[in-house]
């Protein structure tokens, strides 16, 4: 297991429950399912008149975001707000950067300041896992996507997904299309899949864009055609092309990538009928989606956005409520149980 | 009509109630009385100690501005804090553009991530309207600014200003000085001058600042010259002179400018000797007004930020109101009535 | 007595209580008192699961920070959303200055929204003290640093951890290092330090880093020698070293610089065996402070960070009241005692 991935025991306190949420790796199908089982009821308040609940009123939850990205920070706020957390956006370029402090430094400065909880996105594969071990073991850290290796809330709101739609993951076959290689999502999605019990995890993609040994992320099957590998599957999952890759990946054109493996019709009609359509987002229509898939009745991209909100909010609690559960018999004063 | 024009019938939910506030253009003028009724009681609210109500509570008013402006996207911000609402501010260039997204993505998403209003400022006329109409008609949509077009929550915070200064619109004479071709807010002024009763609206400008048909915008007189066009006024509505156009103007300098058009006690003594003196902000002093003017007796300018933030209340709550009212008998499941 | 430094009389309401928040120059010794006394109270606050008390419910701070800084605007807005106020921050360059609008007319207008305290950094030395008193005297306005002249909030910040650290301040020997001649904090240290009865304050530097007439700031004893100036002292007080100054300064280097008045487990030495170790942040290691003395067990670093939230919790509530209460028998409606 390298260095990256989380051992269990990092994420979890002495009686078992979440204080960390790093990686799906390595945590047991019980605590998914509690995961999805505390989003579900989540999904209500989002519906209420009021999408409040006061389960974090005076915490305080930082989004430290050393890699842009609008959406999952957005996410993140909402549902850090919707649980009555007060929330504080660390701009990290313009913060300890330009004064030239060290990140330890920044980060136990935020501790001091008693910030309970830090949503980490980094470019380093390891960053949230190497905060949460050596920097701020006190503070509960979300990983919200760290290089190529994870990104596992993104994971846990299509598992809510699709056990919504489709009532669970056992007898089902899901393919996974595009760029595996450098896809924290997809490395994370399929761990989530085969420790909720999916029947059948196949990968699809160009060569050039999948792992050199194709099981070595868990998958089972590997398909370089796409009628081929989206053939009677239960779910598709469509990665977002980075279009920075492109030349790495020595693709001759968007053009030509959309007709190799943009999900269409004509290819969509290989799954199965009721077959649902994924994607985190943002979409690049036309490149690896047809609009007319991407907006029809098959695509579920819209309701991932909202479990999103559910599956963070109980992600944050869960791990608010493992870190501040006392690990000795003897709480430290400012770490008392609710 | 033109269609960046909200028609009532999109502005008003079935039981002509407001539901999004895009245009004063066919609105009634009991529907804008209701608007500076309910202001009205918003006013006291910044007079307590708690300048806090829990009208919004639980609900995220997103502010989308495509166009940067720091005073209305702070007092939209105000307004909805004070309601008790979570506010998102939405930096449009960092966001969707920079990965791609489509404009009509990044709203759907944040409809799917269940919130309640956006507040929207667009360099285009018509944004608004079109949002409203084809992309998220279930999200109350408060147009902040639409290019030349219409600016109707600043017009509503003047009508407020007059109301509580002049005691009323009818048998009142109104001038609006300055850039009136390119001014959404002189649209906006005119149609709620003219529907709450105003007597006569002129506009007085230099003929490149004036549209070709001057009584296209519903004013009853036009004036080149300002000692004509003032006389005799209740209350006297500076422009705001964007510097930007005074070159496709073919003004000759600031200085003519405000030799010709600036409101000097000059000027302003052929209006009536009680007049007010009202100015949309930011002021360009020694521009469109002399400092002694925007900071003496018959200015009102600091009292219109005041209103405008009471103004503001209203339409969120009003828009909120309407949206969430059923507009069947069977509500949606997560637009239910509070 | 400089311009730049606030009478008591501008500081203090017409019972003595605060309410501006400008400089420690001038207040007494029993009002640092009480500033120490409350933020005493908020310590306990941070160290509760909900880390919020309802003080300023209602209540509206801008950060107006003319100077970048997230830590200490950071602070602030957690200070102020502790006390459950609405915070507003304030990008001072993308909103007055892109429209060309006056600093004052940004400031009536921030009052005419009914901010009620403004928090304010700038690079001018008297702009807090010009805003109390010229521009917006019915708002709370606190210094957060301007220019060299002072940064009160960090002086009782510093005083708060030595008064928990050490039990008091008399019959104790404190020492400043480094750059004195620049900086604000320094100023505001000494004043704090003799106020509230510090038997002997040192500064230490080198000699183009300390006022020409070295006792204008009211130090007792001035030293060019580390281990001199550090002789049996209680507490040593690192400042940061401004790297823009090195140049001015005509240090060789920042080598040098280290080598002369870095703080080494060698030259602490000669402080007291439990010299505490304070520096205000963030820390150049190895330019004014050796890592192994900044993470060391003398060094309260963090800690000043931690009560850096309660002394500002203590600053804003005080300020707030001290403007609420009335100034003469017949209060202002919009400032109504609570």
């Amino acid at each position: 297991m390298p260095s990256t991935n989380a051992k269990p025991s990092l994420q979890l306190n002495a009686q078992g429950q979440l204080r960390h949420f790093l990686n799906i790796d390595g945590l047991e199908r019980s605590l998914l399912e509690e995961i999805l089982d505390t989003a579900d009821s989540f999904v209500s308040v989002g519906e209420q008149a009021v999408k409040k609940v006061p389960l974090l009123r005076g915490k305080t939850v930082a989004n430290l975001f050393f890699e842009a990205s609008t959406r999952t920070r957005t996410t993140f706020e909402l549902a850090a707000k919707r649980l009555s957390a007060d929330v504080l956006n660390i701009n990290i370029n313009t913060s300890a950067a330009s004064k030239g402090e060290s990140l330890k430094d920044m980060l136990q400065n935020l501790e001091a300041m008693a910030c309970d909880m830090f949503v980490v996105r980094h470019a380093n594969s390891g960053a949230a896992h190497f905060i949460a071990k050596h920097v701020c073991p006190d503070i509960a850290i979300i990983n919200a996507g760290d290089g190529s290796n994870a990104h596992p809330t993104q994971a846990m709101l299509d598992m809510l997904t699709i056990r919504r739609e489709k009532g669970g993951f056992e007898n089902r076959t899901f393919a996974i299309v595009g760029d595996i290689l450098h896809s924290r999502v997809a490395r994370s999605e399929i761990q989530a899949l085969k420790t909720l019990g999916a029947a059948e995890v196949r990968i699809i993609g160009p060569k050039t864009l999948l792992p050199k040994a194709p099981d070595s992320l868990g998958a089972d099957k590997v398909y370089y055609d796409m009628k081929e590998g989206l053939k009677d599957v239960d779910v598709v999952i469509m990665l977002r092309l980075q279009r920075e890759r492109m030349q790495t990946a020595l693709l001759p054109s968007e053009h030509e990538y959309f007709r190799l493996y943009g999900l269409t019709n004509e290819k969509l009609a290989y799954a199965k009928p009721d077959a649902l359509v994924m994607h985190p987002g943002p979409i690049n229509r036309g490149v690896e989606i047809a609009s007319e898939i991407a907006d029809g009745p098959q695509s579920v991209i819209l309701k991932q956005v909202s479990y999103g909100i559910s599956v963070r909010m109980a992600i944050l609690s869960m791990t608010m409520s493992g870190q501040t559960r006392p690990v000795t018999a003897a709480a430290p004063i400012n770490r008392a149980p609710q």
